[in-house]
């Protein structure tokens, strides 16, 4: 169904919401430590139906893995601002200890985000996979753009 | 200490923090609900040190708040994808259930991202306020500017 006024959200296909992983460069990851949410950005590389990311090791980010579920998102809106989009992984995450598995990587175009030694790669094998596409209501819209300073009605 | 290539990430203080996010107009959020990470986008209004945002009453997010810690994240990065930074402010979200009390948000400018009806406004009181800003390496940077057909190299 279209999304409309009366509709207002779409949900997307899984082959829609790997369109939007692979054509985006990078994402936030929540995970649960000591039962509380921790929440920051990665960037990653799509990997025969994962995403694979790179990180520091050492972090509490190591305790929150070894197959523990994370959720992994991704979001954005086209250029008019009259819809957005958003795209979550839910999965197990695992640290990547062989390094044959990592070369094997179909992208290699895998690099940190942050200049400095990052030598953890971390794959999600994703079991959920849900995404939705919205309209964006005028309200809203202004108030983005006006935010941009792009609107000064 | 001013970030370097031996330096490559510097944390934000306080008062930097809440300058991107009062600058900010969507975020992410991250709950836990039964073990599990959620994670979402927001839009939202900053309301005297606190950060107010609109939802749908009755998902699950109504279970997951009620003063229970959440994390909410902003982003981005500098015009020429030199630098980025994250913001993560953690602390309790509950349910505003006083319709005086929403209607003095300093910050009348919150709509929802959606259209329909959301009805539910949560708050958060930040406990921790945290973020920084890091150099992008030449590699990410390229990877990003290829992803966005803005490097062909």
């Amino acid at each position: 169904m279209p999304i409309s006024e009366e509709n207002t959200a779409d949900h997307l296909t899984s082959s829609q919401c790997w369109d939007y992983i692979r054509q985006a460069r990078f994402a936030r990851l929540a995970v649960v430590v000591e039962g509380q949410p921790e929440i920051f950005p990665v960037n990653f590389a799509v990997d025969h139906g994962t995403v694979v990311f790179r990180t520091a090791a050492g972090t509490k980010l190591a305790g929150a893995l070894s197959g523990n579920p994370v959720a992994f998102e991704i979001d954005g809106y086209d250029d008019t601002l009259s819809s957005a989009w958003s795209v979550v992984l839910k999965g197990g995450a695992a640290l990547l200890e062989d390094y044959d598995e990592i070369m094997d990587s179909e992208d290699l175009a895998l690099f940190p985000w942050q200049t400095g030694a990052k030598n953890a790669f971390v794959r999600i094998e994703p079991e959920v996979t849900a995404g939705r596409r919205f309209l964006i209501s005028n309200a809203a819209r202004r108030n983005v753009l006006r935010g941009m300073g792009l609107y000064t009605e």
